[in-house]
């Protein structure tokens, strides 16, 4: 049951899909104030919160307080308030169980038991926002309802379940098609190759650099051969350049961010000064999404949107007002404050918020400050390529996923968790992350395994990997001195063994990630939603459930030999080495699991399937038609396998989704060209 | 057994004590290249690798690469390699197990698995160094050796058992009066109360700023009387002031570092343009200790050298240089390399390498650059103190730690491990470095409880302080905008309780402090050095042996309900909650422990006691002739109580030793004055 509340007069995000009446009264628990601004307070006793999607911390928010204000920040520290996105769902978990979501490009305060231990406290600076109170049966009953308010989640091509390697420093043809010939010699499968900012001639969008790339066209084709498909990367910022058709394009069209004064505002980002288009204007999105043709004609099937919080470096009146105040610390002997207020304006020169007060978005002929609607320009720069892919190839998926988001973004793409770092504490921010995001819409993610910036180290990579495998983004993305492609190492068969037992658990993975998305549900779920009543496992935050059958428990400590695992229940331990799956029942409980660098451990829930293939070198190679189900199981048992082309979007056909059944040692399936083996345990 | 090595024509840092004679040949593991600077090479298999003293990572320092640079950094994330001491000491545990202590001021870099997994890798740019190989029988006896080797660790006075209160941020008189008195109101003991910068006229290191403390000697003497000591901060710079005596002193006296061209090198740091002490030159040094002079004669029983890495926000040079630059990118406009060079102008002049290489020390009248003694100059600051307060209060402990150090620092002060964050990870950063400190020789030592950059949290406060009441300097620190004070939190009663437990425990870790001091052991270690031969025990890098009898199992992870332990033999678990302690027997193996954020779990290993008193509002009114025996005891049972004034210096009189024996009910001691009440478990 969802109610809808309105205050003010809110910007309509888009965010959701339905139009709900308006309720008269205010939401069930909690209080709101009103006079000054917009503040919700709800008195938690032993409340776990939930949600927030993209952020720090725990996947229980409580004990700390974080701002919705979507920041180009990689440094991911505990400190930190605001990362990439801006995800305005939370769900108490207590005496009473609801979920809020407060619909607002606002820059919102969470603080929830931070300032005072019991109080969850929402403010923001405008009373005008759209709640919505969730009411349910369950927490994934509540998540459930959300999702089908915000609509159904980016669905992305097949072959974007495969591994997939990046880098920012693949200078040119000769240096992806190594990565290409490495991987192949090492055998470690792999699906897609990634282009970042170096593909671009001066980094300008919708170009490719012949010195580079003297034909980009035949190298797309001869990696498609391969299996392999190339990803380039798409900013927000347009160079001013004159002659490059986008820029003058936008400018003579009116597309881009306007100063107060009606010329078009300038930010400083990669290509150095630029122009932002306007994703807000209905127009402009339409203009920029129909520029991604360039590339979809070479072939391309694949983007990343970055830079889109938008980042900014500097901008023209930042910069002039630093270089004149630095005049005048030089004048002067500096003194110990100026000196760091000299050090706090270069440094304030990145992403400053006064920037973002300086240029106007035009929406439907109004001219809104891009301060207000900041949440949601990396969301709409995202809508803008979904929307033309729709228009431009709307008989096939193209993989599509951003840095910035707002929900509603979840529509058009997946996100990756930002620039993060190669540190242990950052494979667990992405654990933790990952069912947050799902209860958001962002199914399709993952976080840079192995870290992108800060260099790496063998282990951590391994260990990243080892939960990278259960992520339906898996990609290796980095920017570190130290090379982190997977043949950089030592002993790469470890490498090897770990990215093909993802390719066996595709079935599994893409089975339980269509359904996810289809039955609006959660791919990644924490201990809590599937096992409310157990006092335990509400609180764990290191393990999590994948799909409706498996637990993942992922090493994320350095040097460590293992480590502990909570059975909710009896479940079956699969361990993987060297290729080889080890099953044993364990009974619900703690138990300590040895976990060496070149093992992964998984667990499969009683009475439930996992079916695997035999691995192959990319996702199209894939055998899914000789699968082998594991599995812990009293005597029968059912599974919903998906099964289509990867690529058309007609997800509802009936005849994708194959009802398997075992009964005893006998598999009986609505689909005959599929071969089942059966590897079950059934004895404690 | 230990061998020493020379190599090259090494600077003597008298680190070590000791006169061992030279071998001729090279240590028996390991290779040797000094074709190029020097390196040091091991083949590792499944080693441990111990030691590094105040670094980052793990216990196990294995899978990264540290370097020894003494370096004033507060953001101590996993990717940083230096913080702000230069311990070389390292114990490789494995096939064979032996430690080496590289005896030079160079940065020397270890690379412990990180290029390659299975290489220890030592390199420095110069092969002067003096090398010790380490045998012995065990881990323990490897570290007692060095120990020896290295001479015996500083003592505290007793009173620096307490907890002390600090701020960045105490401004005068009143808000010093004001922290006792809060924490007398919520009666929470408390030993001491610190004084950062700015006490001080100006920053000027020897002053005190009259408008603030009109009447310091009153302040010193009224809280005395109180039972609480001020603490003031020394820094390594001394304010470049015309009539300011301590700049006119070291002037005169050449006292001061200096330009190649024989000039005061001039370094900016907090008062703004200051001076460095000249702390490798033996005069200075002396001429500087006096110094401390001007605060003993008030009252002061204590101090803390911060800034002596030395610390360098920027150098005249630097600046003018970086002024220069800056007018270039202004001309031109900036695009985006010169942008980032811009950036990392500016925050480059922050502690800047080449300022290290503009100035020099005057060693016995040879100028040497301090670029090649960096690692030392904190140590020869705290050096300069510790020797003048034998000479001016001969007969008395005082407080002295330090935040940079070199291992020989270990015989005039301890350390705090330096400016942390408000960081979960930051406490568990702080469990692992103390067994790795106490491996180098620095006992008294703790971190800043809660976190001294960034905003902490009511239950990071209280998690930290359930550890922080093991550590032997146990203060709460802070510059943070949400004060940190226990009385600025609710239920002030939960950190009352805690703090009052460390009271209880200050029987049993005075005397383990002084017993490890006394008999170059460790305090802290890790379970590794008591359970050699456990394969699970030796991996464990989240408890913590303290004294010979006792485990910790801190819980560092927010709202965490417990966590688990490992017991590598049976042992009593004492849960204290709200004064009531509480002991069951667990058996040896992997359990999970409930612990809520009031309550405070540790272990007594099996045939050990603890001795507890009551607690009181500081160390001075401890009642220790009363004291409780805490244990699991099979029959008999020894313990040494070490009972003295806490003030004087005559540490190894033999009555200062209490030895204690319990043959069933009965207690027997050497000492009349105190009566023991028992409280033993003997069955499982």
């Amino acid at each position: 049951m969802i109610k809808r509340f309105i205050y003010g007069n809110p910007f309509n995000t888009e965010a959701v899909i339905k139009e709900l009446p308006i309720e008269n009264d205010t939401p069930k628990y909690g209080k709101l104030d009103l006079s000054e601004g917009f503040t919700y307070t709800y008195d938690m006793k032993d409340d776990i919160v939930f949600g927030l999607g993209e952020n720090i911390r725990g996947i229980n928010k409580r004990g700390y307080r974080y701002v919705s204000n979507c920041t180009d920040d990689a440094v991911h520290t505990e400190d930190k308030v605001s990362l990439y996105g801006a995800h305005n769902f939370i769900i108490i978990l207590g005496e009473k169980t609801f979920g809020l979501f407060f619909d607002t490009p606002q820059k919102i305060a969470f603080d929830i038991g931070y300032t005072r231990q019991n109080e969850l406290k929402v403010t923001m600076p405008e009373k005008d926002v759209n709640l919505y109170y969730i009411e349910g049966n369950s927490l994934n009953d509540i998540v459930k309802e959300f999702r089908q308010l915000i609509g159904r989640s980016y669905i992305p091509p097949y072959w974007a379940f495969g591994y997939q390697q990046s880098r920012w420093g693949y200078r040119n043809e000769e240096d992806v098609r190594k990565v290409l010939d490495e991987y192949r010699k090492n055998e470690i499968p792999l699906d897609a190759i990634y282009l970042d900012i170096d593909y671009m001639k001066d980094y300008k969008d919708f170009t490719v650099d012949t010195d580079k790339f003297p034909d980009f066209e035949k190298l797309v084709s001869d990696m498609k051969k391969e299996g392999i498909r190339l990803v380039p990367i798409i900013d927000a910022g347009v160079k001013i350049e004159d002659g490059y058709n986008v820029y003058e394009e936008g400018v003579a069209k009116n597309y881009f961010c306007k100063r107060e004064d009606g010329t078009d505002f300038v930010a400083g980002v990669w290509p150095g000064r630029t122009h932002f288009p306007d994703f807000l204007n209905e127009d402009a999105r339409e203009w920029f999404g129909e520029q991604y043709k360039f590339l979809l004609d070479k072939g391309i099937e694949g983007f990343w949107n970055d830079m889109n919080e938008p980042a900014i470096f500097y901008s023209d009146e930042g910069l002039s007002e630093a270089f004149s105040k630095i005049e005048e610390y030089k004048e002067d002997k500096l003194d110990v404050n100026s000196y760091f207020e000299f050090q706090n304006l270069v440094k304030g020169l990145l992403n400053n918020p006064d920037d973002y007060k300086r240029f106007y978005h035009n929406v439907d002929g109004e001219m809104i400050c891009h301060d207000k609607l900041h949440n949601l320009y990396g969301y709409n720069m995202t809508r803008a390529a979904g929307e033309a892919f729709e228009r431009l190839v709307p008989e096939k998926r193209i993989l599509m996923f951003s840095r910035s988001s707002y929900i509603g973004m979840h529509r058009y793409g997946g996100i990756w968790t930002g620039d993060n770092n190669s540190w242990w504490s950052h494979l667990l921010l992405n654990i933790k992350m990952m069912p947050s995001l799902n209860m958001c819409g962002f199914l399709y993610s993952g976080a840079d395994i192995g870290g992108f910036g800060c260099n790496t180290t063998r282990d951590l990579v391994l260990r990243w990997l080892a939960f990278g495998i259960f992520t339906p983004l898996m990609r290796n993305h980095s920017c570190s001195i130290r090379p982190q492609e997977c043949y950089q190492f030592e002993q790469t068969v470890d490498f090897k063994n770990i990215i093909d037992l993802r390719y066996r658990l595709i079935p599994y993975i893409y089975s339980e990630y269509m359904k996810a998305v289809l039955n609006d549900e959660m791919y990644f779920r924490p201990l809590a939603f599937d096992y409310p009543s157990d006092s335990f496992a509400i609180h764990v935050e290191d393990q999590l459930m994948v799909g409706e059958g498996m637990m993942v428990t992922p090493v994320y400590e350095q040097n460590a030999i293992g480590r502990y695992v909570y059975l909710p229940e009896d479940m079956l331990k699969v361990k993987v080495k060297g290729g080889k799956l080890t099953e044993e029942i364990l009974q619900k409980g703690h138990h300590h699991i040895d976990i060496s660098l070149d093992e992964v451990v998984f667990f499969i829930k009683k009475n439930h399937l996992i079916p695997i293939c035999e691995p192959a070198l990319n996702t199209e190679k894939l055998d899914t038609n000789n699968l082998t189900l594991i599995g812990y199981v009293d005597d029968s048992v059912s599974y919903k396998l998906y099964h289509d082309d990867g690529m058309s979007k007609d997800y509802d056909r009936k005849d994708n989704m194959i009802n398997i059944q075992v009964e005893n040692d006998t598999v009986i399936s609505d689909c005959d060209n599929i071969n089942f083996n059966l590897k079950i345990k059934r004895e404690i």
